[in-house]
Protein backbone atom coordinates (compact mmCIF):
# COMPACT_ATOMS: atom_id res chain seq x y z
CA UNK A 1 0.00 0.00 0.00
CA UNK A 2 0.76 3.28 -1.24
CA UNK A 3 0.02 6.42 1.49
CA UNK A 4 -1.12 9.98 0.24
CA UNK A 5 -1.70 12.97 0.89
CA UNK A 6 -4.31 15.43 -0.72
CA UNK A 7 -4.93 19.27 -0.37
CA UNK A 8 -8.73 19.70 -1.16
CA UNK A 9 -10.94 22.69 -2.04
CA UNK A 10 -15.11 22.37 -1.32
CA UNK A 11 -17.74 25.08 -1.80
CA UNK A 12 -19.49 23.87 1.54
CA UNK A 13 -23.06 25.39 0.29
CA UNK A 14 -24.13 21.55 -0.91
CA UNK A 15 -23.03 19.41 1.74
CA UNK A 16 -24.32 18.39 4.84
CA UNK A 17 -20.55 18.95 6.27
CA UNK A 18 -17.62 17.65 5.82
CA UNK A 19 -17.92 13.47 7.49
CA UNK A 20 -19.77 10.95 6.89
CA UNK A 21 -23.42 10.58 7.89
CA UNK A 22 -26.40 8.28 7.52
CA UNK A 23 -28.33 10.95 5.53
CA UNK A 24 -27.51 13.65 3.45
CA UNK A 25 -24.29 14.42 1.36
CA UNK A 26 -20.75 14.94 2.69
CA UNK A 27 -17.05 15.45 1.27
CA UNK A 28 -15.81 12.53 2.29
CA UNK A 29 -18.72 9.90 0.71
CA UNK A 30 -18.04 11.74 -2.41
CA UNK A 31 -14.34 11.75 -2.30
CA UNK A 32 -14.36 8.04 -0.78
CA UNK A 33 -16.86 7.40 -3.66
CA UNK A 34 -14.73 8.56 -6.06
CA UNK A 35 -11.30 6.72 -5.11
CA UNK A 36 -12.97 3.58 -4.46
CA UNK A 37 -14.20 3.79 -8.42
CA UNK A 38 -10.50 4.73 -9.74
CA UNK A 39 -8.99 1.91 -7.17
CA UNK A 40 -11.77 -1.17 -7.47
CA UNK A 41 -11.80 -1.24 -4.00
CA UNK A 42 -13.34 0.56 -1.12
CA UNK A 43 -10.95 2.89 -0.16
CA UNK A 44 -11.69 4.73 2.90
CA UNK A 45 -9.90 8.54 3.97
CA UNK A 46 -8.61 10.63 7.07
CA UNK A 47 -9.31 14.56 6.69
CA UNK A 48 -8.12 16.48 9.17
CA UNK A 49 -10.98 17.33 10.99
CA UNK A 50 -14.83 17.90 9.89
CA UNK A 51 -16.79 20.65 8.71
CA UNK A 52 -19.88 21.66 9.22
CA UNK A 53 -22.93 22.42 6.55
CA UNK A 54 -22.74 25.53 4.81
CA UNK A 55 -18.54 25.52 5.55
CA UNK A 56 -16.10 25.67 3.09
CA UNK A 57 -12.60 24.84 2.53
CA UNK A 58 -9.78 25.90 0.93
CA UNK A 59 -7.14 23.68 1.48
CA UNK A 60 -8.69 20.68 3.75
CA UNK A 61 -6.09 18.00 4.33
CA UNK A 62 -6.85 14.42 3.66
CA UNK A 63 -4.77 11.01 3.83
CA UNK A 64 -5.77 7.75 2.32
CA UNK A 65 -4.12 4.59 0.92
CA UNK A 66 -3.83 2.98 -2.00
CA UNK A 67 -2.80 -0.50 -3.56
CA UNK A 68 -0.68 1.20 -5.90
CA UNK A 69 1.92 3.40 -7.06
CA UNK A 70 0.01 6.09 -8.87
CA UNK A 71 1.92 9.00 -11.24
CA UNK A 72 0.89 11.83 -8.77
CA UNK A 73 -0.16 14.92 -11.07
CA UNK A 74 -3.01 11.79 -12.70
CA UNK A 75 -3.93 10.96 -9.26
CA UNK A 76 -4.65 14.59 -8.27
CA UNK A 77 -6.51 15.53 -11.62
CA UNK A 78 -8.40 12.23 -11.75
CA UNK A 79 -9.54 13.38 -8.02
CA UNK A 80 -10.31 16.84 -9.28
CA UNK A 81 -12.44 15.95 -12.47
CA UNK A 82 -14.14 12.81 -11.11
CA UNK A 83 -15.75 14.31 -8.06
CA UNK A 84 -18.37 16.49 -8.02
CA UNK A 85 -17.73 20.39 -9.27
CA UNK A 86 -17.94 21.41 -5.77
CA UNK A 87 -14.42 19.81 -5.10
CA UNK A 88 -11.65 20.19 -6.85
CA UNK A 89 -8.01 18.38 -5.53
CA UNK A 90 -5.05 21.02 -4.95
CA UNK A 91 -2.30 18.64 -4.66
CA UNK A 92 -1.42 15.45 -3.89
CA UNK A 93 1.86 13.63 -2.60
CA UNK A 94 3.05 10.83 -1.09
CA UNK A 95 4.01 10.41 2.53
CA UNK A 96 5.13 7.75 4.56
CA UNK A 97 2.85 5.23 6.05
CA UNK A 98 2.35 6.52 9.40
CA UNK A 99 1.49 9.67 7.84
CA UNK A 100 -2.49 10.58 9.19
CA UNK A 101 -4.58 13.72 8.50
CA UNK A 102 -6.33 14.31 11.62
CA UNK A 103 -3.77 13.23 14.62
CA UNK A 104 -0.41 14.98 13.36
CA UNK A 105 -2.11 18.53 12.75
CA UNK A 106 0.41 20.78 14.50
CA UNK A 107 -1.87 24.15 12.75
CA UNK A 108 -4.73 25.51 11.69
CA UNK A 109 -5.41 28.66 9.90
CA UNK A 110 -9.42 29.66 9.42
CA UNK A 111 -10.87 32.35 7.64
CA UNK A 112 -14.11 34.11 8.18
CA UNK A 113 -16.12 36.54 5.74
CA UNK A 114 -18.35 38.92 6.71
CA UNK A 115 -20.45 41.19 4.12
CA UNK A 116 -21.17 44.29 5.77
CA UNK A 117 -22.57 46.12 2.69
CA UNK A 118 -25.82 47.46 1.97
CA UNK A 119 -27.59 45.66 0.37
CA UNK A 120 -25.68 42.25 0.85
CA UNK A 121 -24.09 41.12 -1.84
CA UNK A 122 -26.23 37.90 -3.95
CA UNK A 123 -22.63 36.98 -5.17
CA UNK A 124 -21.69 36.17 -1.15
CA UNK A 125 -25.13 34.96 0.52
CA UNK A 126 -23.33 31.22 0.35
CA UNK A 127 -20.32 32.68 1.22
CA UNK A 128 -19.87 35.43 4.03
CA UNK A 129 -22.14 36.36 6.95
CA UNK A 130 -24.21 39.19 6.42
CA UNK A 131 -23.78 41.90 9.08
CA UNK A 132 -26.20 45.39 8.72
CA UNK A 133 -25.23 47.29 11.84
CA UNK A 134 -22.33 49.80 12.50
CA UNK A 135 -19.41 48.35 13.28
CA UNK A 136 -16.70 49.71 15.11
CA UNK A 137 -13.53 48.39 13.51
CA UNK A 138 -11.00 49.49 16.45
CA UNK A 139 -12.66 48.18 18.73
CA UNK A 140 -13.10 44.35 17.26
CA UNK A 141 -9.05 45.55 16.74
CA UNK A 142 -8.84 45.93 20.19
CA UNK A 143 -10.54 42.34 21.17
CA UNK A 144 -9.18 40.46 18.74
CA UNK A 145 -5.44 40.57 20.48
CA UNK A 146 -7.13 39.28 23.69
CA UNK A 147 -7.49 35.89 22.14
CA UNK A 148 -3.74 35.76 21.40
CA UNK A 149 -1.90 33.27 23.53
CA UNK A 150 -3.03 29.66 25.23
CA UNK A 151 -6.19 29.93 27.03
CA UNK A 152 -9.03 27.78 28.43
CA UNK A 153 -12.10 28.15 25.37
CA UNK A 154 -14.48 26.60 27.39
CA UNK A 155 -17.00 29.97 26.97
CA UNK A 156 -16.26 30.04 23.30
CA UNK A 157 -16.78 26.26 22.42
CA UNK A 158 -20.57 24.58 21.85
CA UNK A 159 -22.17 23.94 24.80
CA UNK A 160 -22.73 20.40 22.93
CA UNK A 161 -18.78 18.97 22.53
CA UNK A 162 -18.02 16.20 25.04
CA UNK A 163 -14.41 16.82 24.52
CA UNK A 164 -12.47 17.64 27.90
CA UNK A 165 -9.66 19.30 27.25
CA UNK A 166 -10.59 22.83 26.25
CA UNK A 167 -7.26 24.53 25.91
CA UNK A 168 -5.66 26.33 23.31
CA UNK A 169 -3.33 28.29 21.83
CA UNK A 170 -4.05 31.20 19.53
CA UNK A 171 -0.64 32.24 17.17
CA UNK A 172 -3.29 34.86 15.28
CA UNK A 173 -6.03 36.61 15.37
CA UNK A 174 -6.38 39.37 12.62
CA UNK A 175 -9.06 41.44 10.91
CA UNK A 176 -8.79 43.21 7.05
CA UNK A 177 -11.56 45.53 5.78
CA UNK A 178 -11.26 44.55 1.51
CA UNK A 179 -10.76 47.41 -1.01
CA UNK A 180 -14.40 47.67 -1.76
CA UNK A 181 -14.94 48.30 2.40
CA UNK A 182 -17.91 45.83 2.41
CA UNK A 183 -16.62 42.92 3.43
CA UNK A 184 -14.92 42.07 6.67
CA UNK A 185 -11.81 39.55 6.76
CA UNK A 186 -10.61 37.52 10.10
CA UNK A 187 -8.10 35.25 9.78
CA UNK A 188 -7.43 32.86 13.07
CA UNK A 189 -4.43 30.82 13.75
CA UNK A 190 -3.66 28.05 16.18
CA UNK A 191 -2.81 24.63 17.25
CA UNK A 192 -6.75 23.53 17.30
CA UNK A 193 -9.87 25.00 17.24
CA UNK A 194 -12.57 23.89 19.40
CA UNK A 195 -16.46 22.89 18.51
CA UNK A 196 -17.99 26.23 17.04
CA UNK A 197 -15.10 28.59 18.31
CA UNK A 198 -14.29 30.59 15.50
CA UNK A 199 -18.00 31.32 14.71
CA UNK A 200 -18.43 31.94 18.62
CA UNK A 201 -15.27 34.12 18.86
CA UNK A 202 -16.76 36.39 15.46
CA UNK A 203 -20.21 36.69 16.87
CA UNK A 204 -18.45 37.80 20.10
CA UNK A 205 -16.34 40.31 18.12
CA UNK A 206 -19.07 41.60 16.32
CA UNK A 207 -21.24 42.24 19.16
CA UNK A 208 -18.14 43.76 20.32
CA UNK A 209 -18.11 46.06 16.96
CA UNK A 210 -21.72 47.08 17.70
CA UNK A 211 -21.25 48.46 21.40
CA UNK A 212 -23.35 45.51 23.06
CA UNK A 213 -20.34 44.05 24.57
CA UNK A 214 -17.32 46.03 26.09
CA UNK A 215 -14.29 46.20 23.70
CA UNK A 216 -11.93 44.82 26.77
CA UNK A 217 -14.80 41.58 27.45
CA UNK A 218 -12.87 39.15 26.01
CA UNK A 219 -10.14 37.81 29.17
CA UNK A 220 -13.32 38.35 31.99
CA UNK A 221 -14.91 36.19 29.43
CA UNK A 222 -12.57 33.39 28.72
CA UNK A 223 -12.28 33.27 32.73
CA UNK A 224 -15.54 32.73 33.25
CA UNK A 225 -15.63 28.79 31.17
CA UNK A 226 -18.94 30.54 30.83
CA UNK A 227 -20.74 29.98 27.21
CA UNK A 228 -23.56 32.14 28.27
CA UNK A 229 -21.03 35.01 28.35
CA UNK A 230 -19.83 35.06 24.79
CA UNK A 231 -21.90 36.45 21.84
CA UNK A 232 -23.98 34.03 19.57
CA UNK A 233 -22.84 31.28 17.04
CA UNK A 234 -21.89 33.53 13.90
CA UNK A 235 -23.14 31.45 10.32
CA UNK A 236 -21.21 28.73 8.73
CA UNK A 237 -21.33 29.87 5.45
CA UNK A 238 -18.84 32.53 6.27
CA UNK A 239 -15.91 30.25 7.53
CA UNK A 240 -13.48 28.77 5.40
CA UNK A 241 -10.59 26.06 6.24
CA UNK A 242 -7.93 27.78 4.84
CA UNK A 243 -5.10 25.40 5.54
CA UNK A 244 -3.65 22.77 7.52
CA UNK A 245 -0.07 22.45 9.21
CA UNK A 246 2.18 19.22 9.95
CA UNK B 1 -47.60 58.60 -11.59
CA UNK B 2 -44.06 58.96 -10.37
CA UNK B 3 -41.40 57.35 -12.20
CA UNK B 4 -38.53 55.77 -10.24
CA UNK B 5 -34.67 54.48 -11.74
CA UNK B 6 -32.79 51.65 -9.59
CA UNK B 7 -29.73 50.03 -9.56
CA UNK B 8 -30.34 46.53 -9.50
CA UNK B 9 -27.42 43.78 -8.79
CA UNK B 10 -28.35 39.96 -9.31
CA UNK B 11 -26.64 36.54 -9.48
CA UNK B 12 -27.38 35.00 -13.06
CA UNK B 13 -26.85 31.24 -11.71
CA UNK B 14 -30.90 30.21 -11.11
CA UNK B 15 -32.07 32.46 -13.41
CA UNK B 16 -33.31 31.77 -17.58
CA UNK B 17 -31.91 35.53 -17.74
CA UNK B 18 -33.08 38.55 -17.19
CA UNK B 19 -35.98 39.29 -19.48
CA UNK B 20 -39.99 37.78 -19.41
CA UNK B 21 -39.87 34.31 -20.87
CA UNK B 22 -43.09 31.79 -21.40
CA UNK B 23 -40.75 29.07 -19.26
CA UNK B 24 -38.53 29.71 -16.75
CA UNK B 25 -37.37 32.25 -13.76
CA UNK B 26 -36.82 35.58 -15.27
CA UNK B 27 -34.68 38.73 -13.13
CA UNK B 28 -37.44 40.80 -14.56
CA UNK B 29 -40.53 38.50 -13.79
CA UNK B 30 -39.48 38.16 -9.93
CA UNK B 31 -39.00 42.19 -9.59
CA UNK B 32 -42.77 42.97 -11.36
CA UNK B 33 -43.89 40.54 -8.77
CA UNK B 34 -42.15 42.11 -5.87
CA UNK B 35 -43.67 45.77 -6.94
CA UNK B 36 -46.83 44.79 -8.16
CA UNK B 37 -47.65 42.72 -4.46
CA UNK B 38 -45.88 46.07 -3.12
CA UNK B 39 -48.31 48.38 -4.78
CA UNK B 40 -51.44 46.00 -5.00
CA UNK B 41 -51.38 46.39 -8.76
CA UNK B 42 -49.97 45.26 -11.75
CA UNK B 43 -46.61 47.18 -12.44
CA UNK B 44 -44.42 46.69 -15.48
CA UNK B 45 -40.37 47.32 -15.39
CA UNK B 46 -38.02 48.28 -18.60
CA UNK B 47 -34.69 46.75 -18.07
CA UNK B 48 -31.21 48.45 -19.94
CA UNK B 49 -31.22 45.32 -21.76
CA UNK B 50 -31.37 41.91 -21.28
CA UNK B 51 -28.70 39.44 -20.13
CA UNK B 52 -29.10 35.41 -21.27
CA UNK B 53 -29.16 32.70 -18.91
CA UNK B 54 -26.30 32.77 -15.99
CA UNK B 55 -25.31 36.07 -16.90
CA UNK B 56 -24.73 38.00 -13.43
CA UNK B 57 -25.26 41.77 -13.19
CA UNK B 58 -23.37 44.13 -10.91
CA UNK B 59 -25.23 47.30 -11.96
CA UNK B 60 -28.00 46.33 -14.42
CA UNK B 61 -30.81 49.45 -14.45
CA UNK B 62 -34.48 49.21 -14.42
CA UNK B 63 -37.68 51.95 -14.78
CA UNK B 64 -40.91 52.06 -13.51
CA UNK B 65 -43.53 54.30 -12.72
CA UNK B 66 -45.36 53.46 -9.46
CA UNK B 67 -48.90 55.62 -8.68
CA UNK B 68 -47.46 56.74 -5.38
CA UNK B 69 -44.21 59.43 -4.07
CA UNK B 70 -42.03 57.02 -1.90
CA UNK B 71 -39.92 57.19 0.05
CA UNK B 72 -36.65 55.82 -1.90
CA UNK B 73 -34.75 54.24 1.68
CA UNK B 74 -37.79 52.43 2.26
CA UNK B 75 -38.69 51.69 -1.39
CA UNK B 76 -34.83 50.45 -2.19
CA UNK B 77 -35.26 48.28 1.03
CA UNK B 78 -38.42 46.43 0.21
CA UNK B 79 -37.15 45.75 -3.40
CA UNK B 80 -33.49 44.39 -1.71
CA UNK B 81 -35.49 42.15 0.70
CA UNK B 82 -38.95 41.17 -0.56
CA UNK B 83 -36.81 39.95 -3.77
CA UNK B 84 -35.47 36.11 -3.51
CA UNK B 85 -32.45 36.53 -2.35
CA UNK B 86 -30.00 36.26 -5.34
CA UNK B 87 -31.35 39.59 -6.46
CA UNK B 88 -29.70 42.92 -4.51
CA UNK B 89 -31.19 46.36 -5.05
CA UNK B 90 -28.43 49.13 -4.81
CA UNK B 91 -30.23 52.22 -5.07
CA UNK B 92 -33.44 54.06 -6.36
CA UNK B 93 -33.87 57.45 -7.67
CA UNK B 94 -36.65 59.41 -9.09
CA UNK B 95 -36.46 60.49 -12.53
CA UNK B 96 -38.45 62.50 -15.17
CA UNK B 97 -41.51 60.68 -16.45
CA UNK B 98 -39.69 60.03 -19.95
CA UNK B 99 -36.50 58.87 -18.31
CA UNK B 100 -36.43 55.28 -19.94
CA UNK B 101 -33.82 52.79 -19.06
CA UNK B 102 -32.84 50.55 -22.28
CA UNK B 103 -33.77 53.50 -25.15
CA UNK B 104 -31.29 56.33 -22.95
CA UNK B 105 -28.39 54.40 -22.91
CA UNK B 106 -25.00 56.40 -23.76
CA UNK B 107 -22.71 53.79 -22.24
CA UNK B 108 -22.45 49.89 -20.76
CA UNK B 109 -19.72 48.54 -18.81
CA UNK B 110 -18.89 44.76 -19.10
CA UNK B 111 -17.02 42.60 -16.94
CA UNK B 112 -15.72 39.05 -18.41
CA UNK B 113 -13.97 36.70 -15.40
CA UNK B 114 -11.83 33.72 -16.69
CA UNK B 115 -10.73 31.26 -14.01
CA UNK B 116 -7.44 30.40 -14.89
CA UNK B 117 -6.21 28.39 -11.79
CA UNK B 118 -5.57 24.27 -11.65
CA UNK B 119 -7.23 23.37 -10.00
CA UNK B 120 -10.68 25.21 -11.05
CA UNK B 121 -11.84 27.00 -7.56
CA UNK B 122 -15.07 25.40 -7.02
CA UNK B 123 -16.07 28.86 -5.29
CA UNK B 124 -16.03 30.76 -9.15
CA UNK B 125 -18.02 27.49 -11.01
CA UNK B 126 -21.22 29.49 -11.62
CA UNK B 127 -18.59 32.80 -11.31
CA UNK B 128 -15.91 32.50 -14.19
CA UNK B 129 -15.58 30.90 -17.47
CA UNK B 130 -12.25 28.38 -17.01
CA UNK B 131 -9.31 28.46 -19.12
CA UNK B 132 -6.89 25.56 -18.42
CA UNK B 133 -4.48 26.41 -21.21
CA UNK B 134 -1.74 28.02 -21.39
CA UNK B 135 -1.56 31.46 -22.26
CA UNK B 136 0.38 34.26 -23.10
CA UNK B 137 -0.93 37.61 -21.83
CA UNK B 138 1.19 39.89 -23.61
CA UNK B 139 -0.62 38.42 -26.99
CA UNK B 140 -4.36 39.65 -25.36
CA UNK B 141 -2.95 42.87 -24.25
CA UNK B 142 -2.13 43.51 -28.30
CA UNK B 143 -5.40 42.33 -29.23
CA UNK B 144 -7.35 43.83 -27.02
CA UNK B 145 -6.34 47.45 -28.31
CA UNK B 146 -7.48 46.47 -31.68
CA UNK B 147 -10.61 46.34 -30.49
CA UNK B 148 -10.63 50.10 -29.23
CA UNK B 149 -12.72 52.36 -31.66
CA UNK B 150 -15.77 52.56 -34.19
CA UNK B 151 -16.20 49.28 -36.27
CA UNK B 152 -19.03 46.91 -37.44
CA UNK B 153 -18.72 44.03 -35.14
CA UNK B 154 -20.79 41.27 -37.41
CA UNK B 155 -17.69 38.91 -36.87
CA UNK B 156 -18.52 39.28 -33.13
CA UNK B 157 -22.58 38.87 -33.20
CA UNK B 158 -24.42 35.59 -33.23
CA UNK B 159 -25.26 35.27 -36.44
CA UNK B 160 -28.89 34.44 -35.30
CA UNK B 161 -29.19 38.66 -34.51
CA UNK B 162 -31.45 40.29 -36.59
CA UNK B 163 -30.42 43.68 -35.60
CA UNK B 164 -29.69 45.79 -38.91
CA UNK B 165 -26.81 48.09 -37.70
CA UNK B 166 -23.75 46.33 -36.27
CA UNK B 167 -21.52 49.17 -35.67
CA UNK B 168 -20.89 49.80 -32.46
CA UNK B 169 -17.73 51.91 -30.52
CA UNK B 170 -15.13 50.44 -27.91
CA UNK B 171 -14.21 53.42 -25.79
CA UNK B 172 -12.39 50.91 -23.48
CA UNK B 173 -10.82 46.99 -23.46
CA UNK B 174 -8.81 45.82 -21.09
CA UNK B 175 -7.57 43.07 -18.73
CA UNK B 176 -6.54 42.40 -15.13
CA UNK B 177 -4.49 39.24 -13.76
CA UNK B 178 -5.75 39.19 -10.06
CA UNK B 179 -3.33 39.10 -6.74
CA UNK B 180 -3.58 35.23 -6.78
CA UNK B 181 -2.66 35.16 -10.57
CA UNK B 182 -5.47 32.28 -11.10
CA UNK B 183 -8.00 34.99 -12.46
CA UNK B 184 -8.47 37.13 -15.75
CA UNK B 185 -10.53 39.92 -15.74
CA UNK B 186 -11.53 41.89 -18.63
CA UNK B 187 -13.51 45.37 -19.18
CA UNK B 188 -15.14 46.37 -21.94
CA UNK B 189 -17.15 50.10 -21.98
CA UNK B 190 -18.66 50.58 -25.35
CA UNK B 191 -21.76 52.70 -26.77
CA UNK B 192 -23.04 49.16 -27.04
CA UNK B 193 -22.97 45.76 -27.56
CA UNK B 194 -24.47 43.21 -29.94
CA UNK B 195 -25.98 39.65 -29.53
CA UNK B 196 -23.07 37.53 -27.46
CA UNK B 197 -20.39 40.18 -28.32
CA UNK B 198 -18.26 39.64 -24.90
CA UNK B 199 -18.58 36.33 -25.32
CA UNK B 200 -17.05 35.81 -28.45
CA UNK B 201 -14.56 38.62 -28.03
CA UNK B 202 -13.37 37.11 -25.07
CA UNK B 203 -13.34 33.52 -26.88
CA UNK B 204 -11.58 35.10 -29.35
CA UNK B 205 -8.79 36.53 -27.27
CA UNK B 206 -8.03 33.43 -25.39
CA UNK B 207 -7.67 31.27 -28.75
CA UNK B 208 -5.16 34.47 -29.18
CA UNK B 209 -3.68 34.00 -26.17
CA UNK B 210 -3.24 30.57 -26.46
CA UNK B 211 -1.46 31.04 -29.99
CA UNK B 212 -4.28 29.33 -32.13
CA UNK B 213 -4.99 32.88 -33.97
CA UNK B 214 -2.38 35.39 -34.98
CA UNK B 215 -2.12 38.25 -32.36
CA UNK B 216 -2.74 40.61 -35.28
CA UNK B 217 -5.22 39.14 -36.57
CA UNK B 218 -8.41 41.17 -34.84
CA UNK B 219 -8.29 44.19 -37.92
CA UNK B 220 -8.70 40.98 -40.60
CA UNK B 221 -11.52 39.59 -38.65
CA UNK B 222 -13.71 43.11 -37.86
CA UNK B 223 -12.84 43.74 -41.60
CA UNK B 224 -14.23 40.22 -42.87
CA UNK B 225 -17.48 40.66 -41.22
CA UNK B 226 -17.84 37.08 -40.86
CA UNK B 227 -18.92 35.05 -37.68
CA UNK B 228 -16.80 31.88 -38.39
CA UNK B 229 -13.25 33.81 -38.75
CA UNK B 230 -13.70 34.68 -35.05
CA UNK B 231 -13.46 32.28 -31.76
CA UNK B 232 -15.50 30.58 -29.91
CA UNK B 233 -18.77 31.85 -27.68
CA UNK B 234 -17.19 32.38 -24.00
CA UNK B 235 -19.23 30.94 -21.16
CA UNK B 236 -21.57 32.80 -19.96
CA UNK B 237 -20.83 32.37 -16.28
CA UNK B 238 -18.42 34.85 -16.68
CA UNK B 239 -19.98 37.80 -17.82
CA UNK B 240 -21.29 40.62 -15.32
CA UNK B 241 -23.19 43.54 -16.44
CA UNK B 242 -21.29 46.33 -14.39
CA UNK B 243 -22.81 49.73 -15.23
CA UNK B 244 -25.00 51.17 -17.70
CA UNK B 245 -24.65 55.01 -18.17
CA UNK B 246 -27.10 57.99 -19.08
Amino acid sequence: MVRYKAIIAYDGTNFSGYQHQINGRTVQDEIEKTLSRISNQPIAINGSGRTDAGVHALGQVIDFSLPYKRNLEKLRFALDTQTPADIACKSVVEVPDDFHARYLVKEKVYEFHVDIGKPRSPFRRFYASYYPYPLDLAKIEHALADFLGTHDFTSFCSAKSEIENKVRTIYQADMVLNEAKDELIFTFRGNGFLYNMIRIMVGTLLKIGNGRIPADAIPTIIAAKDRNLAGPTAHPEGLYLKEVRY
